[in-house]
């Protein structure tokens, strides 16, 4: 008897949803139904923030953009008189022009110490648009004063 | 005696580097240096680039985006007439202002779309676009159509 009771109710639970007339699934708690969606919008925005974001990384890595800014500080005595005969691909620009070969030494300079500030704040924004600018450097520099 | 020259040798190895006069380091081969600073800054590039690059971890994630886009396409709909009452923080302009909600929730479904495209084709920078778009319209609606 209590078997057959626990039985039928349970067929009758399982029934009931479809037995019954349901409302229209975005009306029956409109107001119910948006909390959730913008809670659950709330968890994409944070995990794709969380995927775009990498702040741990960029600060243990700082210190390469603190070398590439110490590199092309001094990139200009890297080209003395008379390193231009050799294994280089390095043009008569960067003795000729040696004032633009300079000011495109300085760009990439201060780009890599924007860089550096940005890794060691953990600004990911702020380092992908330095990142781009230091990019953009190299190939202005390669551009005019590189052979191919 | 084999012993003994073998120590000299030694001996006069280690002491020849010190004992002979050298060139100042930076004029030594700058050609060689200069080169060798270059591939260290290639690979910084690269490592730097890797750390605000994460194409696998946006692709796997692209369906956050796609649920956005699919949420802020049917936003008007959650917000039917009468449900401006009960536990609800929408102002009153969510149905005064229908318009101009409306093309909110299509600015959000908008940039939803782009930074869909965006991770489903692994572009950071694409990404982070849209991303900073979307949030802009989070701000753009709660200002508009939310109460505190």
């Amino acid at each position: 008897m209590t078997k057959l009771l626990l039985v039928s109710a349970l067929a009758l639970a399982t029934l009931l949803p479809a037995a019954l007339p349901q409302p229209a699934s975005a009306q029956a708690d409109p107001i119910a139904e948006r909390k959730a969606g913008f809670k659950r919008m709330g968890g994409h925005l944070e995990a794709i923030k969380a995927l775009l974001d990498n702040p741990a990384g960029l600060r243990a890595e700082a210190g390469r953009a603190a070398d590439m800014q110490a590199f092309f500080g001094g990139l200009p005595a890297l080209f003395p008189p008379g390193s231009d005969k050799g294994e280089t691909r390095a043009l008569p620009a960067v003795w000729s022009d040696r004032a633009g070969f300079e000011a495109a030494a300085g760009g990439a300079t201060a780009a890599a110490a924007k860089l550096q500030q940005a890794m060691a704040g953990g600004d990911t924004g702020a380092a992908a648009g330095a990142f781009r600018e230091l990019g953009a450097s190299c190939g202005t520099c390669h551009r005019g004063y590189r052979g191919r």
